[in-house]
């Protein structure tokens, strides 16, 4: 029973690195999609959701079956139920790639961001598809390295999200409302995206070092 | 055995009631804040949200012990796993009622709304204090048409959620930029406060009917 066991958490181990690649996949293109106003990438991500929901979903009902079957206990029982939240968080990160490219598709043929922020958006975008990764990463070899990486990035995320604002803030900003609402909308989508990555970090770190008090999903 | 069970479960049922009493108060709080501009509420949800990570955090524990110690299966093991998503959709309202209390603080003494919002902003807020209580007595009773007026309710806030929007890109908003971050990303926090109570309600209904399945966190 421990062999199959240990077979089984494999298999929610590889589940989740193949959910975690639809999602990375997902946003890179959710972000090409939103800075170079493609409809098409929009749509591949916006269709592409209901996937990773289902295999998200999948992944929770193995969950409660190897809880079933296997009643594990101390370690084993939290690595399983680490896995209900680690797939809650990829789940919710292709929710937020999918936002990405509805304003992309709201927004066709124009594009979402002004001039003046296109930079930051690039840049910001190219952060989640690289959180993105390391969180695949992440999963497949449960290198604590790579949590750390994780957060590091979600810093830089949340540095390009303030100047976001302070641009829209400053007195510079003439843009209409339109870009105001899109723009205020996306660096959030884009700043929580990451804040889910870094929850992952967290999930996975406190269940190798075992501290789990302190592992809550906080938002900041 | 299966009496401690019953009696842990019973526990659990208990504290859920409380972490969802003190994120009514909160939310009840915060929308007074917001909407009144009273920076002694709105301090009080924000220091106070700690508290509900906390007992939210203590819960999780509680529900691994139970895990460990009764190994329950089918619909009990289902009860328990479904603990750990309520416990962490309560959570996460808890976070949202100190977002919208962090955007009274920030734009005190001045309100957060303009005039032309107030009123749609008033009855979004006492939506969401009222599925929030709805929440709580969703969980103490179970009683699934509670759920079907959560719902209800969801549909009433996303409703004003696009009024909102709708709103800032007239013709006749012509507010500042300030106005108009701080517009979108309350009105987003309203209507993801309400989409985490329907989350809950979805958790409790498939508990109840036994359809798992579709249970899936959805935003939409």
């Amino acid at each position: 029973m421990r062999i199959v066991f240990q077979q089984e958490l494999r298999e929610v181990q590889d589940r989740l690195v193949e959910i975690s690649t639809l999602v990375a996949e997902a946003v890179d293109r959710a972000v090409i999609a939103f800075n170079e106003s493609d409809i098409h990438l929009a749509e591949e991500v916006i269709g592409g959701d209901d996937r990773i929901d289902e295999l998200a979903s999948d992944l929770t009902e193995l969950a409660i079956t190897i809880l079933a079957k296997q009643q594990p206990v101390a370690r084993d029982l939290r690595t399983v139920v680490s896995t209900l939240r680690i797939s809650s968080s990829v789940e919710r990160m292709g929710d937020l790639a999918a936002h990405i490219a509805q304003l992309a598709r709201y927004r066709f043929p124009d594009r979402v961001v002004p001039g003046d922020l296109r930079e930051t958006f690039a840049r910001m975008g190219a952060l989640d598809v690289a959180v993105a990764r390391r969180v695949t990463e992440l999963l497949r070899t449960q290198d604590l390295a790579i949590a750390e990486d994780i957060r590091a990035t979600d810093d830089q995320v949340d540095a390009l999200h303030k100047h976001v604002f302070d641009t829209v803030l400053s007195d510079d900003w003439h843009n209409e409302a339109l870009d105001t609402v899109d723009v205020t909308l996306a660096s959030r989508y884009h700043e929580r995206f990451a804040d889910h990555a870094v929850n992952i970090a967290k999930t996975v770190t406190y269940l190798a070092t075992g501290d789990w008090e302190t592992g809550e999903d906080a938002e900041d």
